[in-house]
Formats: structure tokens, sequence, C-alpha cells
């Protein structure tokens, strides 16, 4: 049966809530607009002072995501630099790494859940096996970025809902 | 290769969630009680007025995982009540959702990735297949739940960090 995979349990994931980011910051850039407010109060805005903004949290979502394409994929992973600074740069960071993802191919991931993985480097290194990888370290740290991001935008009046955050399957 | 199935991918990783809600309600609690604040100001928070509350979040993160335990295992729900009005007993519940999950025999689990999965009732009923429900649906809407009421907590100055969310695996 092929409805369950190292492959469909994680790239066709990362699309569905990745893509439903991207409704997401749309949305978020329409309200500002309209409002006429800064679009940086958004972008920086943080739930806590020592938390981490909008902006960092899609960043690292997009990145957990990449990462896992990459690692389980057997492909070093790529690089890209936290320079976004509007929402349109948000977005095609987003696309961006939706585009690696669907580049990692399918024959690579599956099978990957007996791979070795490695995190980090130095003291934060930390080895895993692929399954082990993939669902109690990359998926979650990928859900809780997202929803952060979301729960960032709502707190702030953006009209959404949880049916926009969990978008198309 | 035995590290990797609709088991794996689903009981352990609801229980490393919902064991790090329960050092994250600890957490809480003891904040409250240091600081004098009315525990009802934290259970009842929510980060807009028309968003679930603190409690509501977490009680449906359990029923996320319970709803998805009881399914693919091919058992009925079992229906808790919605009545939790402290920290202790909204500990009680994620400890009686971890009591139901652990006791859903892992071979009733395995290979319900393609058992069709009913939700809802009447107009809002949904039609899945095991691993569409698990991996499209029920984790997205767990994490959402999950994340949420950690968002609460440390938007209201609780010392906890990602860590205390990701939990041990």
């Amino acid at each position: 049966m092929t409805t369950f995979s190292m492959y469909t349990a994680s790239i066709p994931v990362f699309k569905q809530i990745l893509g439903a980011q991207l409704a997401l910051l749309e949305k978020a850039e329409a309200h500002v607009a309209e409002k006429k407010i800064d679009p940086q109060a958004l972008l920086q805005y943080r739930l806590y002072p020592d938390m981490l903004n909008f902006t960092r949290q899609i960043q690292i979502a997009c990145d957990f995501a990449k990462g896992a394409a990459a690692r389980l994929g057997g492909q070093d992973v790529p690089s890209y630099d936290d320079n976004e600074t509007s929402f349109a740069e948000l977005r095609a960071r987003i696309e961006k790494t939706l585009h690696f993802i669907e580049s990692v191919p399918r024959s690579a991931i599956e099978g990957s859940e007996g791979r070795a993985i490695t995190t980090g480097s130095g003291e934060k290194t930390k080895h895993f096996m692929g399954a082990v990888y993939l669902f109690h370290y990359a998926l979650p740290h990928f859900y809780f970025h997202a929803t952060t991001a979301y729960d960032i935008l709502r707190h702030n009046g953006i009209e959404i809902g949880k049916k926009d955050f969990i978008g198309n399957y």
C-alpha cells in the first residue's frame, strides 16, 4: 500500500502547512494596507519580549521543512539568508522553500526511516534515526513555529481562523 | 524495519507532547502560586477575544490525541466532559488521555493507514483514509492547540522555552 511512507508523511505535510502560511501572509498584508498600519508592527511583533518575532517564526518554520527534506533525502541542507523585511519577501522565502522540498526526489526520501541523521554542530550536535528525526523533532519544531506565527497574527486582530492554518489537503 | 509505522508515528508523538504539556501546567501553577495570581487569569486567558481560552486549548489538544488513537485503533472515541476548572484538573485530563491512548493495542493501530475514518456528523462529516487523517488532520490540529496553549503561557510571562514544549523523545 502506497498511502503511507516517509515521503507522504513529510513533504505533502510541509506543503499543506506552508501553503496555508502563504495565504495567511496575504491576509496580513491586506489587513495592514487597509488599516494603514506599518507592516513592521506585525513583522517584528513578539508575543513576549524575549520571544522571536513574526519574521523569525516564518523563517524558522521554513528551515525545519527544508532541513527535513534535505536530510531525509540525503542532500546537503541549502543555506538561506535571513534577510526578509516585508510580507512579499517572506512569501518568497516560503515559495523558495516549497520549490526546494518539491525538488528532492521522492525516491531519495522513501526508506529514510532508518537513515542516520545529524543536526547541529559542536556541543549542539544531535544524532537521530530518520523516523525519530521526522516525527519527534522536525515536525514538532515546524508546527511550533508555524502555529506561533499564526498566533501572532491572530493576537493582532487579523481575521483568520484555524481553517486558514490547516489549509488544503 | 520496525522504526516507522502508523503506531510509532502517532501514539509516541502524542505522549511526547502531552507529557511536555503536563510539565508546562506544573510550571504555570507554580508561577501563579508564587506571584499570588488568580489561576483563572491564566486558565481563562485568550490571545484574542474570539479565540478559545487556555483551558479549551488543552482540552481540545487532548481530544485530537484520544480521537486519533481511538479511530486509528478501530475503537469508539471515549467522551470526556469539558469541566476542568483548575490546573490540577487539566493535568488529570491529560493523564486520563495518556492512559487511554496507551490502552489502545499497538496491533490495532498498525496497518491503519488504509482504514476508513469518519469524523464529525451531519454536514460536518468528514471521511479520510487513516494515513491522511493522521498526518493531514489529527496531527496538525493537535499541534495547533498544544502550541497555542504554550503561547498563552509564554505571552503571560511563564518562564518556559521551546525545549519545554518539545519534551522528551
